[in-house]
């Protein structure tokens, strides 16, 4: 049984030894770092489990004898998106190293702006020792777009601290704890109780650019902390990078936490970089730990293998 | 039955008057500002509970009727250390609200400084996009020194975000899922595997200029962080500026988080302020909230009054 690790962006090959040591016996194969394989069609045709991040189509196309297709990020937009998909079951990552990192990257933004970060370190930087209003965490609304696994955990973490909750999802969802609406008519309403937008969306045709001036204008105005701010770690197709500028320009937005973006790298002429209430971080809210990662497909094949079935499968209708 | 209140720093006027909406038909007095009382002795003659921030030591002697002395601060260095302290109890804060406050700025601080913010925030301001290691929580060891209601509370917070945790008091303890150290011996031990240093101590002479170089020499090296990181919201009596600045210089020190300083306001011309790889706060982390902290005195006097015993007493002698 043959294994292929298909990835665009960077070097398989610390993974495909991670896998080989995890499970013995089996050939693993990988791409180049651009998501090439150079040998030929005799050693593709044994692979039944492909192992992807962003990968080449025409990659994918040489494998006749493909069962199933692992996603290496918690992401699955850039396997769905792909022109050609071969009909097998999609696997998502639902592992809790990568919600763990993804909780600390929502509470750390969440709480660097209910407790002024932006504004402290700039009268840091100009010696300024002056106390500005705190508003207890029961006063803030914090509004969670996208109640899947990640959406819920981080929710349960800012609940701890006692922030009060807000969600909204594609289709129907009842949380504890949290004031959950849905679909296009429960938007509005969900924006306008929500002091700070946290987006966990799957990137799909509707959520395409959702993040955008429009969106932030229906946010709650009159906020215990002087306007509405944007945090966004699912992809940065949700979001249109013009409205953030012209919504922070103007006072709609006070200030964002962006790790995901239109073009990644960030482009170095954007307007984002030099904006003192906006935090950025170059994709890396949650990056997958290959040791968990490897360690968790493994034991999703020898399960397969045994008859089980595959957990945390992809909906390619739905898109996620 | 007549209270007192007795600030310097603040107008007390604001809390007078909600101690004079929970408690009607008691008399309330204030000082001004600066602590001190502008009345005769005979109105002062009537103050049984004084609630007092920096109390002046004059007004406080002439309150022969004395009953109890509240802090209206966590700490209470700023009544122990009177060289005339009434004979009283001295009953400390101890509020949801306010533990909740510090548990929010703990849990901020410790974030992110383990998620690279000073790295990522320089980065920002060079237009540059590169991804740094990122430990998972439970590579990284956070170690609270001070393990009263403040300190045990960040520490179930930070546990649950998935950190390892260790402490360090005066005295024995034993807490749940965390590595307990206590007294003069048990430092090093501590230190030794502390990535982030949390300290959340009350100023006492033990206390007094604790957080020095040879204190930072003893931290863990070779950490996941790559350095030690000191995070200080007790007291700045704490703390020895000189030597947090001479370690962060020479290395043995990679960050530092204060919201207290030996002297408050930090003046202008401190190295510290302009140093990236520190954050500065206006003593804020925790700040009293008046109408939770007027509610919770007036429930303890009337609790007091019908003879129950008084809650969250200080150890004079002990300091705490």
């Amino acid at each position: 049984v043959t294994l292929l690790v298909a990835v665009s962006g960077w070097e398989p090959e610390a993974w495909a030894k991670r896998l080989r040591r995890l499970m013995p016996g089996r050939t693993v194969l990988t791409t180049d770092g651009q998501g090439l394989f150079e040998g030929d069609d005799a050693a593709l045709a044994e692979v039944r489990y492909a192992l992807v991040w962003k990968p080449r189509p025409e990659v994918l196309e040489r494998l006749p004898q493909l069962e199933v297709i692992f996603s290496l990020g918690a992401g699955v937009d850039h396997i769905l998106g792909l022109p050609q998909l071969p009909d097998v079951p999609v696997v998502r990552i639902v592992d809790p190293d990568l919600t763990g990192r993804m909780v600390e990257y929502v509470v750390w933004q969440v709480l660097h702006h209910h407790r002024r970060g932006p504004e402290y370190a700039r009268q840091q930087s100009e010696r300024q020792w002056r106390e500005r209003r705190q508003p207890a965490a029961h006063e803030v609304t914090i509004g969670i777009m996208g109640l899947g696994v990640l959406g819920q955990a981080a929710a349960v973490a800012l609940g701890r601290l006692g922030f009060r909750l807000a969600g909204w999802s594609r289709s129907e969802k009842q949380l504890p704890d949290m004031a959950c609406f849905h679909g296009t008519e429960g938007l509005a309403p969900f924006l306008g109780q929500t002091d700070i937008l946290v987006a966990l969306l799957p990137l799909t045709p509707e959520t395409s650019g959702i993040l955008n001036y429009k969106l932030f204008a229906q946010m709650k105005r009159e906020g215990p902390l002087g306007g509405p701010v944007v945090i966004n770690a699912g992809r940065g197709g949700s979001q249109v990078e013009a409205d953030i500028v012209a919504a922070l320009e103007d006072g709609k937005l006070k200030g964002a936490s962006l790790d995901v973006f239109e073009t990644e790298p960030l482009p170095p002429d954007s307007p984002l970089w030099s904006r003192p209430e906006v935090v950025i971080t170059p994709h890396n809210a949650a990056v997958s730990d290959p040791e968990a990662l490897t360690r968790q497909i493994a034991g999703q094949i020898a399960a397969y293998e045994r008859g089980a079935p595959l957990k945390n499968l992809v909906d390619t209708a739905r898109g996620y």
